[in-house]
C-alpha cells in the first residue's frame, strides 16, 4: 500500500461553499505513515458521478479514502456506491446499529428511521467504529488492477473524521505498508514567520538524513521532522538527536514539541508552578478565556475573566481609574496595566494579563491604527506592559493575534524569560 | 457552456502542505453567471498525471479551469500538456513576452531565460493577460466529446489568479452561457438534528422546481434551496415562494435566512431594539463573549463579559450567594439566575445571560453528569432559566452547544418567544 487518493464527497464542496480541509488533514496524516498521496477529486451528492470519481481514483491508488456522504439523508450514497462498486451487497452492522441506538437513547429520544441505514455496511469489509457520532466508517476491499485495493469512507464532519482516521485508518494503512516506517516530530513555534522559520532552520539538517517541511497553522508556525527507516531502526533517538539542534537554532521561540496549542502549555506551566491566572479582555473579547478553558482541567489555575468592553466596565469591574482612560486613552499601556493588576486583585490570583486595542474595521485613528494593542502582565510586586503593532488584516487575525501574543507573554513570565517575545520579522507583529 | 470542471496542479496541494482556496473561489464566480461547477481534481506536478486528469476533467464539463504549474521552472508543465492534448503546437506569444521583459526591467534585472517559457501558448489559444505577474494564462480549444470544450489555464498564486479570472475568464464564460441561470438561498436552523430538518421540509418543494441540500455547520443545520431558469427569469420571485413555505415549517427553529451566525442575529436584534447586553459564563470561559466581539461594532450592545470559573469568583464578582452555592450547587438554574442577574446589574445592562455546567471529562456526577448544563437570561423585571442535558461528547462540544444554546435564548427573548427553544429532537439537546 504504496499510495492513496483522496475524494471529498458533497455538492457544497464543488459548488465552492465549503472548502475542502479533509483531504489536506488525511493527506498528511497518510504520508506520515509512507503512503503517499498522489490525486485528489472532489465529487457532487450524485450517485454516478462518485461512481465514476471511485473508479478513477482506483486507478492511481491502491488506497482511495473518500470523506462525507454518509449521513442519514437521501443525497448520502456514499456506502451504497461503494458497495456497488465492489460487487458486495449491504449489510446491517448490528454492532453499529446498537451504538446509534444508544445515542439517540442518552438524548432521550427515539432513533428517527433514516438513521438506521447509517448502519449498513459493504459485507466483509472492515468498520471504522465513530466514537462521537453516528455514521460508522469502512475500509472495503475491491479487485481493481490486478489486485486487492481498498476504499475507506469516513464522515465529513472534521471532528469525527478526524478521531476516526487517527484511531483505526491511519494506523491500518501503516501496517500494511511494505517496508518504511515513518516517524515525524513537530515543532511548535510563535513569534517568526514561516520565511524566517525556514532561514533559522537552513542546513540544520541534511536531506538524506530527514525531511524538514514547514507550516503556518495561524497563530502559530510549525516545522515537522520526518526520518524513515526499516521496521526496528530506531527511528525515535535519531530525532532526539535532530531536535536538539533544532532547539538551539529556534530559542525561546518554540514554545512546544508536538501540535499543542499556547493555551496547553501555559496550562502546563500554571500546573506545575501551582500558580493561578485571571485575564481582562478588551479587545479579544472573551477569546482568551475560551482559549485557557479549552483545556481539560483548567479549573484548577484559571479563577477568573473578565472582558469589559466599555470604559465604564474597566472602571466599574477593574478599578481603571478615569484619570488614566482620559489621558492615555482605553487602548494604552497604561490601561493595560490597571486592568492585568485590577483583575489579578479582583480575582486574588497570582499572575494578571489584559489586553486592549483596535480589532477594527472601525475605531482606528492615525496615532492609533486598527492592529495597534497593549498587553500588560501583573503579578505580586511587579508589572509589565507593551505595545504592539499586529497589522489591519481583519478583526478576527487582530483577535487571534492578540490574544496568541497575551499567551505567550504569560509563558515567557512563568519561564523567567524577559526578552521581547517577538522579532521585527514576526510576520507583520512587531512592537511599536 | 453548462459545466465546469476545477483542476488544481501542485504536489503541495496534493501532499496537503498547501490548501486549495482557488477551486472554492472559482466554483463560486462560474456558479454566479450559470456555469455549474460539477467537479473537482487535485494533481501532482507530473506530466501523465496532469494529462490523465484533464482528460477526465473534459469528459465531465465542456470548461475545465486548471490553477497551478505555470511557473519558469522545469516542474511547471501545465501548458505544455494542454498544447499536447488540443493537438496544436506551442507558439511565442510576442505580447506576452515583451510583458515579461517589462516586468523584469522596472526591477532593473535582465529576464532570466527560463521565464521565456511563460510566454509560449498553444497556437489559436485566447491569451488571458496578467496585469500583476509575468505567467498569461490561456484558453484553449480542444475537440472531445463530439464538439469544442475548453481548458482554461491561470497561475496558481490566488491574487494573479482571481484577477485574471474576474477580468478575462468569467465574463467570457458568461458570454457563452446558452441560458440557465443559478440562484441559491441558505436557511441556517438551530435545534434540529439534519435528520429532522429533512423530516421537516420532506415535500416542502418539488425536485422540478428545486433542489434542497442540508448541510450541519456545527453547532447549525443549514438547508439550502437553489433554482434555476433562463436569463430574464424572475429567479428571486421564486426563491421569495418557497422560501414562505420552508417558514411556515420550521417555525422558530429558523434563526436567520443567509449564512448568519447566532451572534449576528442576536446583535442585528440588540441595535434594532437599542439593548444592551452582558454575559456571565462558567462552563464556556469566555466563548459567548468571543463570538458576540467576533461581529463588528458589538462595542455598541456589548458592555460586560465575565467568566467565572471558581465558586469564589462567582461570589465576589457577580454576588452569588453562598448559601445558593451550597445549597443547589454551582451547576443550576438558581446560580445560572444569580449569575445573570448579578452581571446584568455589575454592568448596568438591558440584558444578562449566564452559562453554568460540567464541560468535562471530568466532574460529572450520577445527578449531574458531564453535559449538564443551565441557562439564565435576566432582564428589567424578570428572569428565566432551564437546565439541559447537551450529552457528554468531547469538552469542545458541551462549550460550543452551551454558548450556542444561550445565544439562541436571547434571540428568542428579544422576538417575545416564550415556548422551549430546542425540542425533544434537537440532536443530542434538551431539557433536561
Amino acid at each position: 500500500m504504496k499510495r492513496a487518493a483522496l475524494v471529498a464527497i458533497g455538492d457544497e464542496i464543488v459548488a465552492g461553499l465549503t472548502t475542502d480541509t479533509n483531504s489536506g488533514w488525511l493527506a498528511g496524516e497518510l504520508r506520515a505513515v509512507g503512503v503517499e498521496p498522489v490525486a485528489g477529486f472532489a465529487v457532487t451528492d450524485d450517485e454516478d458521478a462518485i461512481a465514476r470519481t471511485l473508479e478513477r481514483a482506483l486507478e492511481e491508488a491502491e488506497l482511495v479514502v473518500c470523506t462525507g456522504g454518509l449521513g442519514p439523508t437521501a443525497d448520502d450514497l456514499t456506502t451504497a456506491c461503494v458497495a456497488r462498486l465492489a460487487g458486495r451487497p449491504l449489510v446491517m452492522h448490528e454492532e453499529s446499529l446498537a451504538h446509534i441506538k444508544g445515542i439517540f437513547r442518552a438524548r432521550g429520544i427515539e432513533m428517527p428511521a433514516n438513521n438506521r441505514k447509517q448502519a449498513l455496511v459493504p459485507q466483509g469489509c472492515t468498520v471504522i467504529p465513530n466514537p462521537t457520532g453516528t455514521a460508522p466508517g469502512v475500509i472495503c476491499p475491491v479487485e481493481r488492477g490486478g489486485g486487492t485495493r481498498y476504499v475507506a469512507c469516513l464522515p465529513g464532519v472534521p471532528r469525527e473524521m478526524r478521531r476516526m482516521a487517527g484511531d483505526t485508518l491511519v494506523p491500518w494503512a501503516a501496517a500494511r505498508n511494505p517496508g518504511r516506517r515513518f516517524v515525524s516530530r513537530v515543532f511548535s513555534t510563535f513569534g517568526l514567520a514561516e520565511s524566517k522559520l525556514d532561514e533559522l532552520l537552513a542546513g540544520v539538517v541534511d536531506p538524506a538524513e530527514a525531511r524538514l517541511a514547514f507550516r503556518a497553522a495561524f497563530p502559530r508556525v510549525q516545522a515537522r521532522l520526518t526520518v524513515s527507516g526499516a521496521p526496528g531502526e530506531e527511528l525515535e533517538g535519531r530525532l532526539d538527536e535532530l531536535e536538539a539542534r533544532v532547539r538551539e537554532r529556534l530559542g525561546t521561540h518554540l514554545y512546544a514539541i508536538g501540535d499543542e496549542g499556547m493555551e496547553e502549555t501555559v496550562g502546563r506551566l500554571l500546573r506545575e508552578r501551582g500558580m493561578t491566572l485571571a485575564v481582562a479582555e478588551s479587545c479579544t473579547g472573551g477569546l482568551i478565556g475560551h482559549r485557557v478553558t479549552d483545556v481539560p482541567g483548567s479549573s484548577a489555575y484559571f479563577l477568573l475573566g473578565v472582558a469589559t468592553y466599555s470604559n465604564a466596565a474597566k472602571e466599574r469591574v477593574l478599578g481603571v481609574r478615569a484619570h488614566t482612560l482620559r489621558e492615555h486613552g482605553a487602548v494604552s499601556t497604561q490601561t493595560a496595566e490597571e486592568m492585568a493588576e485590577g483583575v489579578r486583585r479582583l480575582a486574588g490570583a497570582g499572575l494578571g494579563v489584559s489586553t486592549t486595542g483596535i480589532a477594527g474595521p472601525g475605531g482606528g485613528t492615525a496615532e492609533k491604527p486598527v492592529g495597534t494593542v497593549c498587553i500588560g502582565v501583573a503579578w505580586e510586586g511587579g508589572i509589565w506592559s507593551r505595545r504592539y503593532d499586529v497589522g489591519d488584516r481583519g478583526r478576527e487575525w487582530v483577535k487571534g493575534m492578540t490574544a496568541q501574543i497575551a499567551l505567550d507573554r504569560v509563558r515567557r513570565h512563568l519561564l523567567g524569560q524577559t526578552e521581547e517575545a517577538l522579532s521585527a520579522e514576526a510576520g507583520g507583529v512587531r512592537p511599536a
